[in-house]
């Protein structure tokens, strides 16, 4: 069953578009690993927080991918620049109104 | 550039599985407004919660879309089991770490 990860992700302020840099620096190792989409943003509206959503093949996919040392790496490389302020949710997708 | 509206909608305690029915219909106005994704879920630590991520090839087409009849039915259709209570976040995707 799909799942979908969904964040926000506080930046130390100013290093927001170092924080988005990390997390969309090519990646082959994702979807290998079950990763079906990584979409990552900003709005103006929070000017320290980036965005993501993630969608995975199942909840065991994403999780095992968290030890992969290509995500530990840009786990490395963001930590000094959180803020520590985290959002969003989890949850099992059941269908999608663009497919029967 | 790609926009995000990812969101939870609560539900009058026991009717979760309909507003999921509603949510889930197959909608083809959305594909030809520009909808990319429309995925639709629950999570079983928020039982009366439905939750959706949507990608729109443009915030415009998101919020033209919300006048759309096919729309404004199923907009029509949730409200009586709407619990009131909304979360979630809007954002521009800037990148991927699927892409180069």
């Amino acid at each position: 069953m799909t799942f979908a990860n969904v964040g926000t992700l506080g930046a130390v302020p100013g290093k927001r578009d170092e924080l988005l840099a990390h997390l969309t620096a090519r990646n082959t190792a994702l979807q290998q690993a079950g990763c079906l989409a990584y979409e990552v943003g900003v709005s103006d509206d929070e000017p320290d927080t980036v965005f993501v959503v993630e969608l995975w093949e199942s909840a065991d996919a994403h999780q095992s991918s968290l030890a992969l040392p290509e995500v530990q790496a840009v786990i490395a490389a963001a930590r000094p620049i959180l803020s520590g302020t985290y959002g969003g949710f989890r949850f099992h997708v059941v269908g999608s109104p663009l497919k029967d």
